[in-house]
């Protein structure tokens, strides 16, 4: 049997998420419609249709201010500015649907742990257990100056503290309250044991947290967690703590690399490698045959904002693109970092000597992401190559335009992958944790870190039974 | 024409909010129901069925363990504990209604202003204006550790930073963004005017936040700003920046000399003393008549948790009640901190000689709140009085179990204050700052101290204006 492909929409509480200057196109309804929850439950709604596992929403707290030394051109073209925080949404969501999981992205580096714990034990809650996680430790640094972090810490620094990060939110998560803490015993007066409720004491470098956790046990405990880190030092945090893992590669093959390399170092971490569920990024442009979607990408260029492109693309990379003229041939600058960002470029097209005007002309449709471009078998045929060939789980779904874009995969694409055995029809489990690894699994496997990250009562108590 | 009579529901993402026991209730749904969005739904819907102007959410981040020095009593009755995050409610319910507002507890101890900002305009966004937000500085010695702060800063302190706070939120929210930055100029391509969008740059002894905010502007801008400290400093705060007052007092005669002391601290402060509306605490049982009002107390009291009332006593005054035998008589104890607690009781009562199980007696059902008991037109008289004879502007409601004391409130009170021509019949406004001052009144009205707080750049603006 084909293995079934998960399929998440990727976006983000802000306009034109990944293309910039589609808000000009009048299929585009994101402008006015990211800050309207209307606008979010149908989209969530329609997902839900196409059986998706999750809608999963990106977050920033910055703006992007690499190119051209100034934040002007990521504020005139909308470049994730404005925003709202999604993790707001997500009660009208969860309300509006019965079954979609719902991912947030949320940073170990600007909220304590024990709030972002109470946050998602809260919206697991709310949610009846369908709530994600996306860990960041984010990179934008004027968002650190505007929380009073001053300078951003070095990179791998944040990973460090992230990792002490997720110990507390384990804790908390699945050590604080026993299962069966809540007793309402009539009789008795009692609501809750306080003898199942516990502290945590956790002491460490970064965080001094006493505990016991707000919020009693949720559906899933742990939100089901996302991560994003495709550096060294990133892809060895989500191998240790992810569950799913949300990569974009340029091409089929590097992806499958990648994907190698994270299995065998998820191995290296004493975890089943079929444990992390690895999504690629990948942005579509549907239509009912493969001319009206060439014509339809033909369209989206002509929306496009080149400048807000590159804007994104520089506060990515830390390189500003805007010093080189567009006819510059970027193989011929000398710098470490643009032959390094250069490298992306080349594995799209080894045959060509791109130029700035080039790259420009790459990102300013759904940006650096690989774009599929086709009528339903067209793109079912690229999705299951994809999947196939590269040892990915799934895909997260990048439409151009929003709402516009989900909807016409779920009505084109969708049904040509059901037809061939490769999409769900119908949802099993309830909660978020059961789409991705099967009824009956709500909580973290039992090979996962959290289960070792045990609190000085629950130490004790194995260390009074063994003596026993 | 009489004054219209303001109404707030007042609970908490919790169980059982002021009247600890009543889980064992069988009208009580709070205990199951707190964590889910039916019920939530359904209350907000019952107050906007009443035209209510808001469902008021308080929040805490740690557990009330000053009672026999343990949070075991807080923890056994359920005392604010466990507890979910009330801003993730927001948008299920404003999905669910039309007018009715929203006020959320938010400390300016936890949470970084740049990240309040961020929340509250998203929220304001979502509810299209129904946002408000309680501004407190926050009082639990361990939330202080779990979130990092150590030893949690004096009383004076807290209120001193949070009026550097105060500051920054305001030009995030107020001056950050010009009210037409968003052009949407198609034909050259401006989404929004990078001219009229603007840092903040503000530079203080506690803050530094460059912005500028994350968010356009929403249809309140700032969000209607509750406030909710009875100390001299706690007042000077709310005179200075609150448009609305949550205050309890034990008899209206207190109420009204609290009351007239505030209305004259808002005139000092420059402010027309109607600019804040003033909502006094009161807890009712409701029934078809008085008699059946008075055998309802009867069944609340029987289901009450004493212990769990002492344990939010003793947390609110840091007293440890638990030291004393029951009928030890308060006023023979040599603690000025008790002689100050009990002050609040010989004044509901000034002949009674009360002892330490009495109190406790009191406290059982709705906690120190003044408890208004019987029919319709009784508990409508008494509501007359205490808005006509204080001074007030509107009531908190807490109802002793939930949902069925907000139902009760609805169905029985609210249509006999609509007969007397107190309560409104319809609202007329959409957003919550126009059911508290009027039709048209979406903003910050002009003599409010955020109006003051100019950024570099508008102060620069008006320097270059008065040298042209």
């Amino acid at each position: 049997m084909p293995k079934l492909i998960h399929l998440n929409g990727f976006t983000q509480c802000s306009i034109c998420h990944h293309s910039k200057g589609q808000w000009k196109n009048p299929v585009d309804g994101s402008s006015a419609g990211y800050r309207d929850l209307k606008h979010w439950i149908g989209i969530a709604q329609t997902l839900e249709r196409g059986c998706f596992d999750a809608l999963f929403f990106a977050d920033v707290h910055g703006t992007y201010d690499v190119y051209q030394n100034s934040r002007d051109a990521a504020v005139r073209h909308a470049v994730q500015f404005p925003g709202n925080d999604p993790t707001l949404l997500i009660s009208a969501l969860a309300q509006a649907t019965q079954h979609l999981g719902f991912a947030c992205t949320y940073s170990t580096t600007y909220f304590q742990p024990y709030i972002t714990a109470k946050t998602f034990s809260t919206l697991d809650h709310l949610s009846n257990g369908r709530i994600a996680w996306n860990v960041v430790t984010s990179y934008l640094r004027d968002a650190c100056e505007n929380l009073g972090l001053g300078e951003m810490p070095p990179h791998d620094d944040r990973y460090d503290q992230a990792d002490e990060y997720m110990e507390v939110v384990y804790k908390l998560w699945e050590h604080s309250w026993e299962e069966d803490a809540i007793v309402r015993d009539l009789e008795n007066d009692i609501h809750t044991d306080p003898r199942k409720v516990h502290t945590i004491d956790h002491v460490g470098p970064n965080y001094q947290v006493p505990g016991p956790h707000m919020c009693e046990p949720s559906p899933q405990r742990t939100p089901v967690l996302f991560q994003a880190g495709q550096s060294p030092r990133g892809s060895d945090f989500a191998a240790k703590h992810a569950e799913a893992q949300f990569i974009i590669y340029p091409t089929v093959e590097t992806c499958r690399a990648a994907v190698d390399a994270f299995r065998d170092k998820v191995r290296a971490a004493g975890r089943d490698p079929d444990h992390v569920k690895i999504f690629a990024g990948l942005s579509f442009v549907v239509a009912d045959t493969d001319e009206a979607a060439t014509q339809k990408m033909n369209q989206f260029r002509q929306y496009a904002s080149p400048d807000g492109a590159l804007a994104l693309f520089s506060g990515w990379t830390g390189i500003d693109l805007s010093v080189y003229a567009p006819n510059q041939h970027i193989a011929n600058v000398k710098s470490e970092a643009i032959q390094h960002a250069a490298s992306y470029f080349t594995t799209v097209d080894p045959d060509r000597d791109w130029t700035v005007g080039e790259i420009s002309e790459f990102l300013s449709v759904a940006s650096i992401l690989p774009k599929i471009i086709g009528g339903p078998e067209t793109v079912a045929d690229e999705i299951e190559r994809w999947v196939d060939e590269a040892g990915i789980d799934g895909i997260n779904v990048v439409p151009v335009t929003q709402p516009t874009g989900f909807t016409e995969f779920v009505d084109l694409v969708v049904p040509e992958l059901q037809r061939r055995g490769r999409a769900r029809t119908a949802y099993a489990g309830e909660t978020l944790r059961e789409h991705l690894f099967g009824q009956g699994q709500k909580r973290l496997l039992p090979d996962h870190v959290a289960h070792q990250t045990l609190p000085p009562w629950k130490r004790k108590s194995s260390t009074n039974k063994a003596a026993e």
